[in-house]
């Protein structure tokens, strides 16, 4: 729950007044003072002794919106009609669509986009395979896959619950990248099933962005398709997030003038995404990183640690620090928690070294209130948006797969996943950095590019991309 | 090859030519003298002594485009440039593309399209999984899935390259339904593995068009994903061309008037397409069908028939006849040719009943020349787009599964098929019904509407269909 009225629970309510008389100031007062924020007021029929109005306003959850239209409804000489939610009104019949790129009006276009004349085409692409890229949606499109099993805070709620937020990453690609994004939601969320649907689906796209599989499922999927596929395959979650991470806490470290490699880093949460983070810190020279879950912290000899604990026990905590997370966190430079909400209070941020770093992304309750924080820390982040400092994988995921597509990659490694880090981190200038303004805004679009153009480099893509109009007979 | 230019051979040849003079005229003559159709020309540069000139001619094929090439180089004074083919031209980069439905304009936007916004949608859904239809893309979309074992004419040649057909269907799915399809190239052909990949990524889409799936696996596939799923599946190769051939075949009764109870239809050809025709045949009321393949007439004594070749003896061929295809053609009313080129000639067609039949439909070379079987029969139909009466499932498709989506039907029936082939017939009037002109323009808007509508009903749809505007809260 929001303390503040949010759009996302915005609602548009027709009603009836009597034309004349106060009944509208009457009515907005009652909306604000019942803590509801009026955002549009259009009359939409008027008559000698009634007015139509259509009244929307943002409510803070559902409860308030019903609150909301009960206090309109008490108003004297109301009247209320269809009460409409403006999210849902949005998400009818979804959010995006397939378009044609050419007008097909008469023969001579359908015997060019279909048959006899594509026929031609498809043979160019079976002499050539590599014309696929040249000659078919396979150049821009990538698959949004998912099984439904950990769908942002709400767990495993299955593919077509999971349908809105894969449509709503497809039309994040687009609108930030210019990339056509399909949604796959998997009826399976069997390791080996989603692996083979992947693969077999691969040749009409040029890549494929996993998205809210739960761990550790993921890492296999994930891990054994980049073995058999020849086009790249992105688990968002894991490393969108780490891209995120680290350009803002390279950012952090620009405010409070330290260096990564000289950190102590502790962080909270060592699952999916918790362990992309770390990955990519170490592959960006961080090299002092304390991992602490639910049993306390992570290091060689605690008992019964397999799988990703054991690769992160062998790959961190080079001091050999035991306790919990609370013990670690005692003279840390950057605390990082992708964890759950609560897990380290004030004091505990007051125990860090000076001038300290606290990223508390747990969504939508942070590890600590971020208010809290501040006290203490130089620079506090969170994954929320109504605080400075969000940590939005939509920053990334645009960006590294457009400069993927356009270096036609077979792959993605850890020096692409860096560069784009990098380059996420240069778009806020000298000028503009400050404890407040680590993260640029998504809607900045140097943003993409920039991400874009770093990810193509690395990937051994062009300096400059072709502009491609003629085709050789 | 085709006799005439087509458009699906058309180039556009960038040249130049001295200013002044008759250098255009020569290069027009010679261009027509050569048997290319110039469609446009435009000077797209012009200076004292040059002029840059873009040439569109059509051409019969490839290597008579080349030809054409070599006619506009030997004209005096011609400098001939790049040479741009238009058919690749409209292939490049693919020809649908995936667009979104809302602006993303601000944080406003993005907070209703994806989090935190979407949450509320995604949870609706978990509760009433029915609401997926009403808030999701799945309510308007299809996946057209081939493995690219029987791609038009050219074969098994594979997933990536038969993406530019998949591309193609998906935008004519749109173009006269509305639809929003998606292709998915399948790098598997075996049938247990397309059947897992079109079952796992069903809760997306509201059906499944199979395509280009060679027989008899496509008997299969279809089948069992009937009996697993809960969308319509369609296979178009069968069902798309049943119903427009019975359409036909109505009309074309009409014309002749007899009636389908009575009259005798021979069928060349029991593959996919065939068998599927003679089932909407018999469901239609046929009483008197012979099926021949390569071995000859198929009936019930034929030694080693099993399959849906059994299943071909057991429902046709009630007479018992035997022999050769040339045998049963003999006196029948009706020939349909869904097999080879040449199978029948002008002799044969002679032979036939009074006021005869013939749709000969192998393409591109139909099972005898149709100005040839013109001279016997009363009414000739085949696949292609240069002769009267062509066959072609784009009549068909996009209505039914117009149809089928507004129905939110779980199955395709033969009724719903035996629907979409007498609404398809029924958009020809009596006054523009004549022996030329049996199957309406794709291009005609009734025809989609026609069939759809059909369609829906026939699949327990609405009379007519609501307008959803608002959403409760």
């Amino acid at each position: 729950m929001s303390a503040v009225p949010s759009v996302s629970y915005s609602i548009t309510v027709r009603l009836e007044v009597p034309a004349g008389g106060t009944s509208v100031s009457r009515l907005t007062t009652a909306v604000e003072q019942a803590g509801g924020a009026i955002t549009a007021l259009d009359v939409t029929a008027s008559g000698h002794e009634r007015l139509q109005i259509d009244v929307t306003c943002a409510a803070r959850d559902t409860t308030h919106a019903d609150q909301l239209v009960q206090v309109m409804a008490s108003v004297e000489g109301v009247t209320i009609g269809k009460v409409s939610d403006r999210t849902f009104l949005m998400h009818l019949g979804g959010k995006i669509q397939m378009e044609t790129k050419h007008p097909i009006r008469n023969r001579d276009d359908l015997s060019m986009i279909y048959t006899p004349g594509v026929a031609r085409v498809c043979t160019a692409i079976a002499k050539n395979p590599e014309d696929a890229r040249r000659l078919t949606i396979k150049r821009n499109s990538i698959a949004v896959i998912t099984d439904g099993s950990a769908v942002l805070g709400l767990g495993n709620i299955g593919p077509q619950a999971a349908l809105p937020v894969m449509e709503g990453k497809a039309a994040l690609f687009k609108r930030f990248a210019g990339i056509d994004a399909w949604p796959l939601c998997l009826d399976t969320q069997d390791t080996d099933e989603i692996i083979a649907v992947a693969k077999a689906v691969a040749p009409g796209f040029a890549g494929i962005n996993l998205e809210d599989i739960s761990a550790p499922r993921c890492f296999e999927v994930e891990a054994r398709l980049r073995e058999c596929l020849d086009i790249p395959v992105f688990h968002d979650d894991q490393h969108g997030t780490a891209i995120v991470v680290l350009a803002a806490l390279l950012n952090a470290l620009r405010v409070v003038g330290k260096r990564l490699e000289d950190v102590r880093i502790v962080m909270s949460g060592a699952g999916a995404a918790g362990t992309a983070i770390i990955k990519l810190l170490l592959h960006a020279g961080a090299r002092d990183i304390v991992v602490a879950d639910i049993a306390g912290v992570v290091h060689r000899d605690r008992e019964g640690i397999t799988g990703q604990l054991a690769w992160l026990a062998e790959h961190t905590n080079a001091l050999g620090v035991t306790g919990s997370l609370k013990d670690a966190v005692r003279g840390a430079d950057v605390f990082i928690g992708v964890s759950a909400p609560g897990v380290i209070d004030a004091d505990d941020v007051a125990a860090m070294a000076e001038q300290s770093i606290v990223f508390a992304l747990a969504n939508p309750e942070p590890e600590i209130d971020p208010a809290e924080a501040t006290r203490y820390a130089a620079v506090v982040a969170t994954g929320r948006s109504d605080f400075p400092n969000q940590i939005n994988n939509v920053l990334a995921f645009p960006g590294v797969f457009r400069g993927l597509l356009d270096a036609r990659s077979n792959e993605i490694t850890p020096p692409m996943l860096l560069a784009a880090a990098r380059a996420l981190a240069s778009v806020v200038t000298d000028d503009e950095l400050n404890a407040a303004y680590i993260t640029p805004s998504v809607f900045n679009p140097d943003v993409h590019t920039t991400v874009a153009r770093a990810v193509r480099l690395a990937a051994g893509g062009p300096e400059e991309l072709p502009v491609e109009t003629e085709v050789a007979l």
